[in-house]
This record gives C-alpha cells, structure tokens and sequence, in this order.
C-alpha cells in the first residue's frame, strides 16, 4: 500500500473499511502558520464505538490463541508498512505538530523500532514467564498434580494517542506496539491534535491486520472531537485495560472512570512529571559552564514538551557563578520555540506568568511571555525561573510539571537539603544527580532516597531521550503514573497487558505450545524451581 | 521464644512491644460451643495507626536495601518460631475456629513452608527481573547509556487477615510473607474473629524482626472490634499497597478506598468466587458415581469455606443417574457442619433458604436449613441445589459464591450450552474440566474461552488444596480478585509488591549487588536480550 496515493477520509476505520458515520466535524491545525488543514474529520459515534468493541470482544480469544510468532510477523508488516509510507506520514505530522521533518523522521525510526523490538521478544517467546512443576505422585501426606502456568492477554485494550510524539506514543506507539504483542486487540481513540497523521498511521495497520488473515477486530480507530467516545470507550464492557500518555488531568479522569466501571480494569497512565535534577557542589566546581550548556539543550529539546523534561532543578548557592552566567546568557538568546497546540501554549504562558506575578519563583531567564494572541503562530518563549530552597519547601505547587521551554532553579545550601527536597518528593518519571567523585557519599544517601520516588535514576546525564530498551523503565510512582509497577517504554511495557494462567493436570495436547512437555519453543521456563530451555 | 508460657494481652503490637492503648474491647467466641473466650482484646486507636505506619515508612528504605539473603534469614526465622510454638498457636486457633486440630497442624506446615519458599527464591535471588543494557558508546545516530533495571520494593503494605484460614492467610501468610520478601513492612489488621491466634504469630513475628536487628517498623499488628482501623489504614499516606482475603463486600470497599485516596495505590483483593466444574458427557458415563463421592468430599472440606470451593457443578441431563443418586444418598447422610462464625453461618443458611423459597434453585439433597439460632455451637446443614440450564441463564445471581457446604447442579442438554455458559462468566477463581477421551474436542473450546474467565483450569481434578509453588495462580479475572495481573499464593506472589527502577549510568559501586558488572549474586539476568548469569 502506498498512502500517498490515497486522499484522507476523516472517518473512523473499523472492521475492513472506514466508518460511515459523519459526527462533529473538526480540523488539525499547523501550529507553525495557524492555517486549518483540509480534510474535515468526523467524531465517531456510539454505534461506532460498540460496533468496534464487539468486534475486538470476537478477536479477542483468536488473537490470544495465535503463536507468538504469527504476532511478531503482524508487527513487522506493520512497521514495514509504516516504512513504506514514511514520506506521507512524516510530511502529514510536520504540518499537523510543526515538529521538524528530522525529528519526525526520526521518530518513525523510533515507531518501526518499537514494533520490530516487540517482534523479536515474541520470536524469542520466554517472555510469557513459562512456569511448570511437575507432578509428584508419590509426595506425603499429598501427592502434587502437574501445574503450569504462562501470561496470557488481558483481552481488548483502550489507546489514547499522545500529543508530543504523533508517532511512538500514539496510533502505532508504544502502548498499541505493546498490547498487540500481548495478544490483545486495540482500539485506538486518535488525539484530535494530529488526525491526518492517525488515519495514515492507522491505514497501515488496519491494513497489515486484514493481509495478515486476522480478525478485524484485532484492531480499530476512533476519532472525536472532544472527550465523549474516549470516555465512553473504557467504560466499555468490552475494554479490559486502558494505556493513556497526557496529562495529569486526562489521566486522572481515565482513572477514575477505570476504577469505578461495574468490572474496574487496569488503567495505564503516563502523565508526566517534574523530572528533578540534582547538581551537587563537586560536580558545579568540575564543570558549571558545561551543565548550563547541556541543561539548556535538554529543557529546550522538542520545545520542553517531553515528559522527561529536567524541570526541577537543585543547584548549591555559592560557586555557581559560571553555571548561572552561562545558563543566562544562553537563554536569553533563545527566541521564540513552536509548540505543539495553541492549548499548551496557553497553559505555559499563563503558568509562568502567574507564578512571576504571585512572586512563587522570580524569573531568571528569559522574558515573562506576553499574553497568547490568537491565530497565528503557536509558540513560546524559553524561561529559567529560580526561588531559595526555603522557599520551594513552603510551596508544593512548585513540584508540579510545567509543560514547555522552563525550568525551576532551586537554590541550596547544604546538601542535606537534597535529602529533605528528596523525602518530599511526589512521583516522578525520572530524577538525575550530577556528582564529581567527590560528591559520591551525598549522591549515594540521596540515591537511596530517590528509588523510592522515581522510575529512572540518572547520573551525570538528562533524562530527555528514552533508550527503547528492555532494561527501560519508564514509569514512575503516582502522580507520575497510574501505576508504578510498569513501565510504558521498552519491552517490560507487553507485561501490563497480560496475565497469569495456571493449567492443572491439562492434557499436554491441550496446553498452549510455550506449556508443553518437549518445550517445543525451547523457551526458558521455570522448571521446578530451575531456569531450563530443557523439556519438562 | 515460647508462647507457652506467655498470657495473650490482647493489645496491638507496634514498635518494640505491645501498646497501652485500651480502645473498644471485643472477644473471641469458640464457634464448636459458643463459649465467649478469654482475654478481652482491645481495639487499636488512630494514633497506634499513624505510629505503626510512622515506623513502617522510616523501616521502608532500610529494610528495602536489604539484601534479599537477609530478608530470607527473616523469613526462616518467623517459620522456625512458629514451628517452635506451634502447639499453643493451634491449639488458640482450635478455639477461635472450630478447625480440626489436623487441619491447623497442617496449616501451620503450610504457613512456615511459605516463608520458607519465600526465602528459598530470594536465596537464588533471580526473582527481581534484573535486566542490563551494555552502553553503544559508538552507536549511531547516538549513543546508548548503560542502562540496568530491577524490582524494588513498593514500600509499606497493609495485610488483613482471612477468617477461613487463621494462619496461611492470616498474620504470618502468604500476603505477609511475599510482602516482606519484596522488602515492605507490614502491617496487619488481624481479623477480630481469631484475635489470639493472631496476637500469638505476631508475637513471633515482632521477636524475629527484633533479633535480626532489623527496624521495629518492618512489622506490626492491629487490633479492631469493627473496620474503622483497616479503613484508616488503606488511606493512610505511607501504605503503598493492600493485601486482603476475604468477602466480596469487604474486598470491594478496600478496592474503592485505595483507588479514591490522593495517591491511589494497589489493591489486591481475593475475594473467592463460585469456581465451575464442568462434567463432559463421556466422563459422567466413564465415572458418575465416583465423581459424586469426590464432589462431595470437596465441596464439603472445610465445611465448604474455601474461596476454591466448586460452587456451580455443569452436570450433563441424562446418564446422570449414578452420579445424582450417589451424591444425593452421600449427601443427604451428612450432619452439621461446624461453621467459623455466626454470620457465616446466618448468611449461609439464609441464602440457602431464600433460593428455595423464591424458586431460584430447588433442594435436590438435604434439608432446607433451619433459621439460625442465636449461641451454642455454630453450624450448618450440607446441601445440593439445582437448576436446568435455561433457568440458570435467566438468573444471573445464580453465578455468586454461596459461602458454605453446598453447590449448585446446573443440568445442561448439549456441550454447546456449556460454551454459552462458559462466555456468559464474570471472573472466578477456578474452572474445572471433567473429561473423558472422546469429550477433548468439547473440552478444548471449552477451555479456550475459560483462559479468558479463571485464573485456573483443572482436568479430571478439584480445586480445593491450592498447592503453594512458583506455578500456581490463586487469582483471576474481577470480581474473583481486585487484580487479575496477580496471583496470592506461590512465588508468583512477590511480584505484587516490587516495581521495576531503572539505574542509568550509575556508577557500580552505588548499585544493587543485583545490578552490579560481576554479578555477584550469580543471577541470571538479561543482558543485551539474552538470559545469562555472566558478569555484564
């Protein structure tokens, strides 16, 4: 399939086609130029939406059922498809996000990747966590049956589309690359901010699903306008988990809603954080001016719209000269950053000039952005805001993410001040030291501290740029996540969408391959306590 | 330490010894004899809870950095302080339950066994999903750091123990043993109505933390007449996790607490369910009679108080007169049955009566229960309801557990009515298969959409007598547990207390031994995507 060749539908694509049904019309808009972008697309409605779950509800046990392998070759059509239809793709998210075209190019790399990795972790198949102990008929006072258990799919999942990454968090992102590989049917809610680049995107897998000789309802794409299907999507019956990457208040709803349904499901939230990082003296002696260079590219990179963005930042008082002067010169420098919708522009306008006004924090850096025109250009101004550790203790509001071009300086004095900043800490994605040798023993106090609050612990390093990795934990006590104990980066993100099954004296011919006895996969599994690849 | 020769206070134990606090008093009854037991035990206070949960989170980082091989030291020291005072802690439960001195003394084995598999896995350590990958300094377009990821501990938990089993699932069982495995304190709220027996473990278990040198926050142990105690508790700040056995209403009012506090956190909640069993037409002709006898003797064990009790018995009309006449003849012989508690028992008799009466089900074997009596020994009446299929579909009550010795015959006419069946199921617990040879064909469709309803499927078996290994699974899907990702029995337990934190470019000497460049530990980890125990 090539994509070019086809014109956008602005339709909901479910079962072998798009929808027909022509909801509350909205547009994307190029946030670079304010200018609408053609075609109108169309809000699903709710037939469409149970229409969708009762398909993935009929998928579901087939999709399940299918060898890992037939999974794997299903990622790999899509990200060969998503390759293949690259140049649209990226060219439809550059006018929808204003995102460069390298950064989106980029980023495809990273989308393909992510399926591909999943592929391989399939291919290789221990990740389902074989278990067996085998009977023991003659054990006293009563013998053992035969036990063997695996993670099996959770069953239809719920995708909410992020913002800030068009493509490795949204229509075929980590959260839909995941739950596929679980087994689990998807239904994508797009994000209204980039439905061209959905509906591309969402070809191509609704494609590869159909080639692949698969139920269609392993997959399925939603739009709206506003807020009404996504909520109505995971309180569907149908629904048994939820991955969501946004905001504090999206999450927090889809949470809620996830909870109290008649059967609550697992909601997966990403809702970003603060991200703190820590300077200690040795380490601002060592290497100021250079901290201040390299801080600057991250808290900038992608114009502060990650949810790894460093933005609490702790710098000791004193010595910090050439830190400060360079982190000041350079930012002043900066001009004005695209960003992504007129609505996050306006939420980081009116927070740095609300917390300049109430004197929270002084401004350090940068101007105090004027107010948000409309139409037009969406963009911001890069900020270094900065308050006494004293003061940072007596206003916890001042923890709370701030989605763009700024940071917090934090000044301290002495670095049992870190220990305290660190006891009170809520949830965050990741938290950073920066030590020189002779910071060891406070980095290492402060380490201890930070395990218990964060998914990622850096040294000498930023946290923008997420490695796609297996040992990737990018996740986070609340309110960071909904869930600490996964991780929505790397290949621990399939284990949120499985779960254990124990097979008890099942006929061998019954057992799904990974469980039987010739270990026909030559997985690793856990044989009566010992890691084996041997039959059992 | 022996208990023996110690009196029960009957006070909560936090910190070093028991506390002052004398708040509503309650007693134990003796269930065989309505005997009201002494001492009186006095109800925690709100300050006893923010002191233990104080302790706990100042224990939290401490006894999280442990190593694994001293948290396993813990354990085996709990299990030989039971096994050493065994004999006052069974004979306190016979008391407080009713239980057979046999049973407890096997309970007891049970318990120490499961501190003692907890301890054997952290020995070998591999438990905590240690994953490495190696930094691509010369990667491109950008390097790769050095990234290591390992399960830590969550932080406090709350345990409340189960009234049907005083020790496996009470102060010292398997949610207290995995939790303190993961390296959480615990707090437990004992179940009022074995507060002596609790009091005795707990002893144990304060005395082992103390010798170990360990902080007195690692444990405690709550009292409460009513449930304001373990209400606070579930919302008080530093608990980062609930463990809980016991009913549907219960469990579903912690689950709604954790989820609705500021910082919602996991809830693992088993709360039983009604377990099918399904007989296959050729297994009926292959077995009837014998498949009565050990129905019978499963579903009456315990006196039926077992969350895996097989409630709803999919029985094939026709060819059943053997299997109909032998569990009728068998169950209609049987006498009371000693209950654990009066409200048991009254909930018990009263649904029972209410399903006869109101034409739900009909009596196919013993006696329409009495109206319960107020004092003297409580008991209750084995007995056999029945349904035809079709009834059965039209009311869907019939699927919830009835607590206590009886099950329900649902008499179906094709094997495709128990396909219907099996799709129409909310989540249990178990699901038990009884098939002959030529009944495989049926017995795989069958099991297929049961993988997606159970956290256990049984051929040819019964689901009492859950073994405690690294294979089991004692979950499943809501309303069976809170959380079908997890399992409360066997190794697998362990994982409901850890998360993944990832290390990245943290120098070796502050890692985890676990996470370390030689391996010190000897795990097997994952390095690069490949399983080994080498040094990476």
């Amino acid at each position: 399939m090539h994509l070019a060749t086809l014109a956008l539908e602005g339709l909901s694509l479910i079962d072998n086609g798009s929808t027909t049904h022509r909801g509350e019309v909205f547009h994307a808009v190029n946030p670079a130029s304010g200018e609408v972008l053609e075609p109108a697309f169309y809000s699903a409605c709710a037939d469409d939406l149970d229409r969708a779950a009762g398909l993935a509800a009929i998928a579901a046990p087939t999709f399940a059922a299918t060898p890992g392998t037939q999974r794997a070759a299903l990622l790999r059509a899509m990200a060969d498809g998503l390759t293949a239809n690259a140049e649209p793709i990226v060219a439809r998210a550059n006018l929808e996000t204003g995102l460069p075209l390298p950064r989106l190019q980029g980023e495809l790399v990273r989308t393909t990747g992510q399926l591909k990795q999943f592929a391989s972790l399939l291919e290789e198949g221990s990740w389902v966590d074989a278990r067996i102990d085998r009977a023991l008929l003659e054990r006293k006072p009563l013998p053992r049956a035969d036990l063997r258990s695996m993670l099996l799919a959770l069953g239809p999942v719920a995708v909410f589309g992020a913002s800030n990454f068009p493509l490795a968090f949204s229509v075929a992102g980590g959260d839909t690359a995941s739950a596929l590989a679980a087994g689990c049917p998807v239904i994508v809610k797009a994000h209204p901010a980039h439905p061209g680049t959905s509906e591309l995107v969402g070809r191509v897998l609704h494609q590869a699903v159909g080639e692949a000789g698969l139920p269609p309802g392993v997959f399925a794409l939603l739009f709206d306008a506003g807020t009404a299907i996504g909520s109505a999507l995971v309180q569907q019956p149908a629904i048994k988990a939820v991955g969501f990457t946004g905001s504090s208040a999206g999450g927090q709803a889809l949470m809620r809603l996830a909870a109290t349904r008649p059967e609550p499901i697992p909601c997966y939230a990403e809702m970003g954080s603060a991200n703190p990082l820590f300077i200690l003296p040795g380490a601002l002696r060592e290497r100021g001016a250079y901290l201040a260079a390299d801080l600057q590219s991250s808290f900038t990179l992608g114009s502060g719209q990650f949810c790894t963005k460093p933005g609490l930042i702790f710098v000791p008082q004193g010595e910090a000269e050439s830190f400060l002067e360079t982190l000041r010169t350079g930012v002043t420098a900066l001009g004005y950053h695209g960003m992504l919708t007129s609505g996050i522009a306006e939420r980081y306008t009116s927070v740095i000039r609300q917390s300049v006004s109430e004197s929270r924090a002084q401004l350090f850096a940068g101007e105090q952005p004027p107010e948000t025109s409309t139409g037009g250009p969406v963009h911001a101004l890069p900020t270094v805001l900065s308050v006494a550790v004293a003061d940072y203790f007596k206003r916890p509001e001042l923890e709370h993410e701030i989605f763009g071009p700024t940071i917090l300086l934090i000044h301290y004095g002495e670095p049992a001040d870190l220990l305290i900043a660190a006891q009170q800490l809520h949830g965050h994605l990741t938290a950073t030291i920066h030590a020189a040798p002779d910071d060891l023993a406070h980095a290492c106090e402060l380490m201890h501290i930070l395990e218990t609050r964060v998914g990622r612990i850096l040294f000498n390093s930023y946290p923008t740029g997420v490695e796609v990795s297996p040992a990737m934990v990018h996740g986070g006590p609340f309110p960071a996540t909904s869930d600490s104990r996964s991780s929505s980066v790397g290949t621990r993100a399939i284990l949120r969408f499985a779960r254990p099954v124990c097979f008890q004296d099942v006929p061998s011919t019954l057992l799904p391959s990974e469980l039987q006895p010739e270990n026909p996969l030559g997985i690793l599994r856990l044989v009566d306590s010992a890691f084996t690849r041997e039959p059992a």
